[in-house]
């Protein structure tokens, strides 16, 4: 291969977003990727942990930085907890990091704590990272060496809310994210709960009221220039593969043509994001990159619903890392990433 | 069979729901199903129509009433308006009439109209019929002749909030419902959008702000003593057969062992309703008449977060009729009717 | 309860099998569960580890035999190899075994050791157990003691096959069993390739050529009058709860005609068994006791092709053992047992 | 875009199939999309068909040959018969011509009555048709210009039987294929059968026996070296959205490792199919142009099984249309291709 491509590793590759990782990465023009590693599947075969995925012979090393090669680009595709100590032995390098997990993402110390209920191993570091909600933040991602991707439903929430709070649009007090995830989007860990018996043809909500990505919706709420922000979240898994449609409250004073119209002006230079009329369905993206979004107004209530749906594995995962180093790097911000999806 | 039994006739025995009624009288013990009317099946054996039915030898009458012979309940399964007529010929017999449409379930013609944008063929029956939200208005079915059977969303979600709302544990303004149905929950007409290949691994919201259940749920919120409720409901559908989820929000002062309490005691002696400390699956109350309820609390943001489950098809639609006749006719009130669900 | 009724306990009531069992004898009226037992769950609530189950405050006991009380009828529903003990023990007492597991189905100790790898711990044993297929060996279930419900594949293709066998419509050499199955068929312990994200949406073959049913099967077309059977079996999974689809081929000289007249003669009096002219799915049967045949012949191979669909759970399982006691008892074969299934 | 691409039409974009070439087009460096044909959709937008799909402007317009630009490919998606008629037309220009339809795979005028029902239009074309199964027939697709795409039954059945048929490893009489689709290898039209209410969490088998891909297989059988083939067909349709799993029996006197190393050894030089140890599950192909495929014997019936999973809209139909066109120019057969799915 040219000696032009960037050089990439991927902590954490026997994932689901590991997986969508090393599958965007090799078929990614300009990155190459020359370094996988994994926890407990470390010296198996890639094609025996996603047997989806050709080049099956290539072997998982482990997750130590040691045995990270020299690259310019390490993906942190961990669970919860697990990112903060490889990151910080990386950080002798100089290398991008793109962190997929959550250990990066909360920059407030205190903020993160209750979150996560516990406090940061290195809160020194957090005002480091850029908050790589790229349609959002992208400004702050433009030559960025340090990333943390948001979560699969801040994501999906602050897509649909950012633009209406930047331009005063809703209230940020009394703001309810009632959100639909694909049964992937619970990991890849094996669970009674997520068994075929267990989950199939079944819907439930889960970790109510204190979902810790909760705190991370309130942050992006902050973050685009909501003031005092309290959101309500209810996560519910559904039975499907991928994809969450996540449906917003919140309450307005503007009409649903001034609602559209913020969102429309907002996503018109995101190729991701497309604005649309009626609510989406999860397939109209899975297998993509993009989001759809689409906002009534209950006049009566004076409350607005804004539904979107995303892939969770890719726009709210892996294909967001990516989208995130194509801005850091000054690349076409689509550059190897899917525009449309798989149907049916 | 014994002359004892009471005689029934089903007309729209084709669809889902009149499907399900089939079932269930055919195992219950004090009724004898002695006629089943369609319309375009008619002439069809009901094997041919429902595979999953014994007695596949049965023959599907018309939906003329002049056809329905001599019974003592009349249950109507039948598309939006297309219940009054039948129901205003058959009320010239001595007959009990249970309808699950929707023609009968709005009392006052005003709402009526908001709710189908048409006026009510007949507005002067509406009053004569009986909401047949069996725990919430058990007293007014006792010894009823015209029963409205309550649509699916509403009996889910006025389950979950009536007693809250009759208690004053939360406001009535300003309540949320957002609402996750199976597929059955949309009918068995053949759609573009109800096929496998559209609904399988997807989910959308549809019918935002104005989904005619909104004013059945407002209506039942007065009905058990709230006061200008304002409801903004949003309801989804999910690929799997059969279930509601229902997570309703609203405003409340108590804490959440209050409202669990609530709870508890208005359902003290319900068969069918359990009030638990975790949200349910749909899968938990699928196959049976039951329902499951649970209730968070959001302190920070004054909300309460009710979850409830029930089987569309059963407790949302023929198994609730057919409690409703237990009720009528004095019986126990689960006399024939499935208490336990089937898994997986 | 009334002291009439006869007392029923099951070991093992913690899996799929069990829990089938514990709602088929809740509903069964001329049967009272008085003991359940489980492995893991023991001193766990049946609600908690069943929650479709009403009657969530019964607690499990362990598998000792000495905690089993005074029973007329003990249902075995372990796993494999985990029977015999529990029913020697048993075997002291006056007490009607049913064995839903696999311990006691082959009655030949070398087929048992090729099927199962081992030999059989107590082969004294195996003449005195009756293999409960119940259409096929109904004299023989007349008052019996020892029952060893067949499994589920085998039931499946058996129903299919043997009256054909018999009759001398097919050839017993060469015959092919292509199954699918749905997931709850490789039983409820929890797995990574059992898991939603694993086969949810994907179909595979496992087991070829060597899996444990087919020599089961071949006992089964010896039982019937088959001499020297060679089946070439091949299990698949595919994404449904529920349901056994078997296609089994077979060569013959005789027409479709004269096949399918065999097959409904041989199942005139079987109130579970339907022979159909078009081939069945399987959401026709899952959630009844039912089992739907129908044989198509390709003349140009001279190859019989026989179609049949089961609820594994039910007439796999669960379902049959409850209608062999039926009929060891005396009873009517249908008692307590469900003859609709539920669409959709 | 460059004058140098290759300029391609697609007849028939609306349906599941053209969806999934319009995908592939739009994401291969050499072709260039310049129009699109629809039947009942013309005039619509293709966001409005395929949701899925980006470039929602672009307008469908009709299926008339005269309303097809100059171009160098046109490929047919259309319904059985319905490409007779346009591949005449635009035979008089010099344009290559990919059939995905039937109308123009069976070579023999009475094979191909046998299969359809009725004579072919247009007899004296069926020679000039290549039949484009690409692994067995690449020397003479290189520079085709009339090329009928296989059927997707016919393409998992052949791939797994062709090497072994042109070895001798099995025999040509009695081969027996036992295959099962997701639903939409039933394709796009609407069906009370594949509403998601009659199809998902069940199986069925259909059109046995008489199936119309059974003709093509037996032809793909002569075409490897086979003599006087006789195969039973049997396909079922499972509830997953993709992908076929072909399960395939023939008689054979060799050892499973025999039968295994012909077919690695067909298949070393190609780039789509993999002949592994043990089966494939279905998820493992979906998305990608791969096929899969494992063999074992059953060496006391002397019968092979051989196992092989394909996406039933790519390596079925859309993939292999554009692999055969990158094959007859002289491109990579990979372009523009996926090698890798997506999982979950």
């Amino acid at each position: 291969m040219s000696h032009d491509l960037t050089r990439v590793a991927i902590l954490g590759a026997s994932g689901y977003a590991g997986g969508e990782l090393v599958r965007l990465i090799d078929q990614h023009p300009l990155m190459e990727l020359v370094h996988i590693g994994a926890h407990s599947k470390a010296g198996q075969t890639l094609g025996s942990v996603h047997p989806n995925l050709g080049g099956g012979d290539r072997i998982l090393g482990t997750l130590a930085p040691s045995e990270v090669p020299d690259v310019d680009v390490v993906f942190l595709a961990l669970p919860h907890g697990a990112s903060a100590a490889p990151a910080m032995a990386l950080s002798e390098r100089t290398v991008m990091l793109v962190d997929l997990g959550s250990d990066f993402r909360i920059s407030d110390p205190a903020r993160y704590a209750a979150a996560y209920g516990s406090q940061h191993p290195a809160p020194e570091q957090l005002g480091n990272w850029v908050y790589g909600l790229a349609e959002l933040n992208r400004r702050n991602l433009v030559g960025a060496q340090r990333i943390a991707v948001p979560g699969c439903y801040p994501t999906s929430a602050l897509l649909a809310l950012g633009p209406l709070v930047t331009e005063g649009g809703i209230d940020t007090a009394g703001i309810i994210v009632d959100a639909l995830s694909g049964v992937s989007g619970a990991g890849r860990s094996v669970k009674a709960e997520l068994q075929f018996g267990a989950m199939s043809d079944s819907a439930h909500a889960y970790n109510l009221i204190h979902h810790r990505h909760r705190p991370e919706i309130e942050q992006g709420i902050e973050m685009v220039g909501g003031v005092d922000p309290i959101v309500t979240f209810t996560p519910h898994l559904v039975p499907m593969h991928r994809g969450i449609l996540s449906t917003a409250y919140a309450r307005t004073g503007l009409t649903e043509g001034e609602l559209h119209t913020i969102l429309l002006d907002a996503y018109t230079d995101a190729p991701f994001v497309n604005v649309i009329e009626e609510p989406p369905a999860t397939r109209w993206v899975v297998g993509s990159n993009n989001a759809l979004i689409a906002v009534k107004v209950d006049e009566r209530a004076g409350c607005a619903v804004i539904v979107s749906a995303i892939d969770n594995l890719l726009k709210g995962a892996a294909g967001q890392a990516v989208q995130c180093v194509n801005i850091a790097l000054g690349w076409d911000e689509t550059t190897g990433l899917p525009m449309t999806g798989a149907m049916p």
